[in-house]
Formats: structure tokens, sequence, C-alpha cells
């Protein structure tokens, strides 16, 4: 059986996602899509709305076959990393293939892009160094060392989000295992930072400011989401009594930076540069996330970085423990989140060709970065009342969805 | 001017705390009436029902002239450092005599028994320490401690909660200033464990537990109390919404227990003995603070002890921390909570004669043990709305309670 990768964290499933499988399918020919997906925390530093295995069937009944888990180390990082998490696990699973979305949308252009920051790395470098060390954020440095090394004409866009993320899975792929065929979908009908809904495709990000704003699924909601992301995204609020945001975990935040020393902050992976000082002095007067992040943003740190690092701090992570895990080649196991009869298939025919542990039942199964994503639970649960939190963080050592 | 100092909780202040004032200004013949008072949290290790302020200024209305914080590293401790802490406080502060209720009502049957005690040191030390490897809690190996020394007929019973307290008062002023008089009081109308209210005088734990129970200040609570402790418990509840209990915590203490590893638990002051593994264990199913705390309750740990240890898990209080500073002479500070005029004019006349650091002004003095009584403040207060939060943890910076 071939199989085709897919990069995902379906915040919520919506349509866009199922035209993404259906196109991976096709392009890929592949008998299974294997969709890495992250848990309880995204990349950009937030809960998600639901958890991974609401999410995990929405999407078993929308085109993927089998669901693994995107390690918390990963998910919750910047491009370069999140992609290195990603590529190498589908890697250590033989995917052939990896089809991702992009605003491009040709293969080519990616490769070159690659081809061409290959040949003047030097040059990028030293641009961005010289930007990060007058104050600029990461992001912003990129943006100038790749027009210090005038990318090709017709190249990738690199201020599109999906072509960043898009580009650093190729660069991963290259690094990792340049036998795994890189292929790309495109984006046409929305945009990533489309604010509101429009028609049957729209971003995720819209999506969830709709639910946000409306605390309901709302038509226009509906009419971007299959109907089992309805489902489960009902289900979910009706067991629990909460969709997931950032705002009711700020009196846990509150409490954990004020209790917390400088000493003891500047540990936590992402607190550098005098951090520390800024969190305590700013959360002495806030009274809501959104005030408290408003308050600590300055242009040196992304809103993105920022989030993430207010994670780490409620999973407490330490800088030491996530650049050693970090340094790791690929992660130090697989889990299966869920899967259909193809993914089973799947994993019964590869099973002896696969060398990372492939982990269904995570309560036998003991690895460092698998106690983080213990910690990242109870950390995104916390918010529950007391027996549905019980009940959540016991599913967590639950077997896959099967559907 | 003579001082007289009282080692007090106030948890609420009641009619047997006048009594108390009454009859130790009686018998010390004091000018000022000083009482040593725990703030956040108290030595069986619970939240006090309501904040120090509220508490302080019931008791400046009835006979207290002066109030000093006891600082959270001996107010949550065994009797002996709890003890050493504010006889030590007091001493600096000039007092004369210092006055406790006792079952007994006797003080020279406390001096007789400690001076018993040091005759026969080496006997107590070592049944002692016997029956403490046989497992048995501190209370019960100090009780086949007593004996086994055989005190003097008609002497003190150290099985009375009251009269324990007394005997660790009278061997800290023997140890830290043998000049300062002690003084005993006997409380004859309550008993300490007293479950019920009996008339106008009630014990603290009979009123809290009416008050649990009702969830209101019924006619029995208000007939033990003095007019004003009624006001404040209805102002603190009418601002805050609540009277502070450790089941409010659970959540909290469920997260915090959950998300450290067992070596973090372990660095904690009182996690010892491979408690962190039980801590760990029972909170995995426990879905309230009751059931988590009669899960986790062995021989060998008093539910005192237990608490306490749950109090440090809270605010984060390391055990380097803890035995560095407790072996300190004295506190490194004292703190000033309220006065009314008798107390100020105290306080102006003593000033040079002290020599610790008084605080009034806590934003301008920086000590380790004040550090910790921040943590204990934030740690208290997590429980409430947001911007009342704010402004109560706003209020611990600002100035002592004027009456």
């Amino acid at each position: 059986m071939k199989a085709c990768g897919v990069i995902v964290e379906y915040n919520p499933f919506h349509n866009g996602h199922r035209y993404h499988l259906q196109k991976a399918r096709e392009a890929s020919k592949a008998d299974c899509i294997i969709a890495i997906m992250s848990g309880s925390f995204l990349q950009r530093g937030e809960p998600a709305i639901i958890d991974k295995w609401h999410r995990a069937e929405a999407a078993l009944n929308n085109g993927a076959d089998l669901i693994l888990e995107l390690p918390y180390l990963y998910a919750v990082e910047h491009s370069d990393h999140f992609s290195h998490g990603a590529v190498s696990a589908l890697s250590e699973m033989n995917a052939e293939a990896i089809c991702f979305g992009s605003e491009h949308g040709s293969i080519e252009a990616f490769l070159e892009a690659y081809n061409h920051m290959q040949e003047n790395k030097a040059t990028f470098d030293e641009t961005v160094q010289q930007h990060l060390k007058k104050g600029l954020s990461f992001p912003e440095a990129s943006r100038l060392g790749y027009d210090a090394i005038q990318l090709p004409d017709n190249s990738i866009d690199l201020s599109q989000p999906n072509n960043i993320l898009g580009y650093s899975y190729v660069k991963a792929i290259q690094s990792y295992n340049p036998t795994i065929t890189p292929l790309t979908i495109q984006r046409s009908q929305s945009q990533y930072h489309d604010p509101v809904i429009e028609g049957a495709i729209a971003s995720a990000t819209s999506i969830r400011n709709e639910i946000k704003q409306s605390g309901s699924l709302t038509d226009s909601v509906q009419q971007a989401l299959p109907k089992e992301t309805v489902e489960k995204l009902e289900q979910y609020k009706a067991k629990t009594g909460v969709w997931h945001e950032w705002e009711q975990y700020f009196d846990l935040l509150d409490y954990k930076i004020m209790t917390s020393t400088e000493h003891e902050l500047r540990l936590i992976h992402g607190v550098d540069e005098g951090l520390e000082y800024r969190l305590k002095r700013m959360m002495k007067h806030s009274t809501s996330f959104e005030s408290f992040m408003k308050a600590l943003k300055t242009k040196r740190y992304t809103w993105t970085r920022l989030q993430r690092t207010l994670v780490h701090i409620l999973t407490g992570l330490k800088k030491e423990e996530a650049q050693t895990l970090l340094r790791e080649d690929k992660p130090g196991y697989v889990r299966v989140l869920g899967m259909n009869e193809t993914g089973r298939f799947y994993l019964n025919e590869q099973k002896k060709k696969i060398d990372v542990p492939l982990v269904t039942q995570p309560q036998k199964f003991q690895h460092p970065m698998l106690a983080l994503e213990e910690k990242a639970s109870i950390s995104y649960y916390s918010i529950l009342g007391r027996d549905e939190r019980k009940e959540r963080i016991q599913r967590e050592y639950g077997p896959p969805v099967i559907v």
C-alpha cells in the first residue's frame, strides 16, 4: 500500500480540509492518507477548540484513513521544528509523499526557492541576524532575509503563511528524507487570514471567530463544515460545557505567573531576553487574557511567539528539556489517535517496517515526549468541571478512535 | 508603656478571643496588647475564612491594640516552629509578657513540665524516634514520649491541643528570651475540638463548622461572635462572594499536582518519604478535596500535616528555602497589619528600641519571608473573580488598618 501524509491541526475540521484530502489522494494516488495532527495545543499557541478525539473522528469520516498525534513538543513550535517533527514522523511511517496546501500551488516553485536558498544561505542568515539584533521579530527579520537574497521571479511569496509552512515542509523533506515526494494543492477560495466566512470553503480562523463571537454554530459556520464536525462540536460542548479558548485559562495563567519567581519563569521554554520581568509586571494589573497579551506585546515578540510561551508556562515545559528533546533526530514514538479500515490495513502491513515505537496504549509506554503530552492534556482539560475533567484525562490513556 | 503579647489566628475572631484579651490585659497589667496573627493560611494547613485585614479589624475593635502578621513560614508549621516565630517576634517588639489560653490554666504546671522535660530530654527524644521509625505520626510518638518520662502528677495533660501549644510557647520563651513572663488563662467554657456551638463562648472550629454547613451566619453563630466579626464576615462575602475553604482550591491543587513531576513535588516542603508518588496516584481519580484527603491519609501522616503540605504545594514553598529560613534565629522583619491609638503610641515609643525592620509598607521592603507571604496571598486570593482578586492582592501591599 502507498501512503501520502498530510500535516494538520483541524481546528476544527472544515470543508477546505476535506477538499485538501480529496486532492491529496488524487495527486499522490495513495491508498492511505495519514494525517499527523496537533493535539491539545496548536502552533499559534492556542488551545484547540475541542479535544483531539472529536477532531480526529470528524477527519476520519471525511477522507483521512489514519490519524497520528504530532507531539506537543513539535506542535507548539515555530515552523522549522513543527515541520521537522511532522515530516520525520511521516517518513518513519513510510509515507511516500507529503501533500500540503499553499497559496502558490506549484511544487516546482518551492523546490526552486529551496535550492536558491541553499546557495545563498550565508547572506540570508547574516541579514536575519542583523535585523534580530535591531529588535525585529523573527518573521520580520526573515522577510528581510528573503528580500536580500532575491528569490527568482514567479517564485513563492514567503510573506504568505501557508507558503512559509510549505517551504519549511519542503526544507524538512530535503534534509530528513529526500525520497519523499512533496506535493502541493493550491488554496484558492479562502485565505488563511480571512476574517469572515464566505461560502462553503472558509478558513479555520474565520470559523473560530464566528463561533466565538456568536457563541453558537450559526448557519454560515455550518455551511463551512462537514456535518460530522458540526456533530462533534455539539457533542463536545454538551458533554463539557465549553469550546476551549485562551480566555478560559487566564485565571490559571495568572496564578502560575504570579506565584513563580522570575528565576522559575526564566527556566521555561520561550522565556528569554528578560520576558520574565515583563510577564510579572504586566500580569499584576491584567484582568483578562486579551488585555494581558496587549500589555505584553512589543515589536520584538510576535503575538504567536508570546502565546506559545504562555502555553509552555501553563504546561511547565522547561528550556532545558525542550532543547534536549528538540535536538533528537525524530520523535521518540508515533502515537495513533484513530483509524478506519484502510488505516488499520496499512498499519498491519507496515508494522514490521516501522522503526519507531508505535503507541496505541500510552499507559504502557514511557517517553519524555509522552510525559509532556500528559502535562499538556492536564493543562488543556483543567478548565473543565471535576468529573468531566477526570474522565477526559482518563480518555487520554485510552485506545485510538476506530471509525 | 508595657506590652503583653498574644499569639492568635482569629479564624474568625469570637467571644472567647475577646475574653482572652480582657484577661490578658488584667493578668499582665499591660498598657498595650500586641496580637501576632497568622495571615492567609493557618497552622492546621487551611485557608483563613476571611482575609487578614477583616480579621485584624474585628480584633482591634475588641481589645487588641496592635496586630502583627506571623510570617507564612512560621504560621503553617508544627507547634515548635510556629511558637518560635511568634515568640521571637513578640520578644523583638519588647513584649514583657505573653499570655495564652490553655485547658490547664496554671502557668506553674507548664514551667514544671518544661523543667522535667529538660531533665529527661534524652529519654523523651529516644522514645519519640523509636515510635516515628515504627511509622507512628509525630503527635502520637510525642504522646508516648511524654508517657515515658512520667510528667509529675497534676502536671499538664499534653494530649490537649491548647496545652501542647502553650507548652511550646513556654519552651520558646525559655530558649529565646526567658525574661518574658509567660501567663496563661484557663479555657473553661469550650473545648478546642468541640464540634457544636453552645452559648456565647464557642470554639472557632465549631463556629466554622456551622457556617460551612448552613452557608450563613445563623443565630447561634452570631451569638458566639462580637458584632464587628459578624459585620466583617458579611462585608467580605458581599465583596468577594466567598468564605474561604479548602474545597474551593481543589481544582488548582489538582492542576498543580498533576502537572508537576514526582521530582518537582519532592522539592516541596513537607513532601517526604515517597509522598510525591502517593499525591499523584490519589489525585488521579479524586474529584473533591475531601475525598482526596481521605485517600491520602495514612497512619504515618496526620490530617494536619498533610493539609500543611498541600498548602505548600499551592504556594510552591521549597524544602531548601523553608529549611534555610527556619534556621534563622528570628523573623527577618515584623509586619504591622493594624493598630488603634494605643498601638500607635506604643510603636512610636518603641520604634528606636526595636532591632528588626518594622514593615508598614511592604512594597518598599524586600525579604525572602515577605516574598513567601506574597505567594501565599496570591494563592489565597486565586479563587476570587478577576477584578476582586487583583484588588485584594493590591491591598496586600497597602498600609496597616487604623481603628
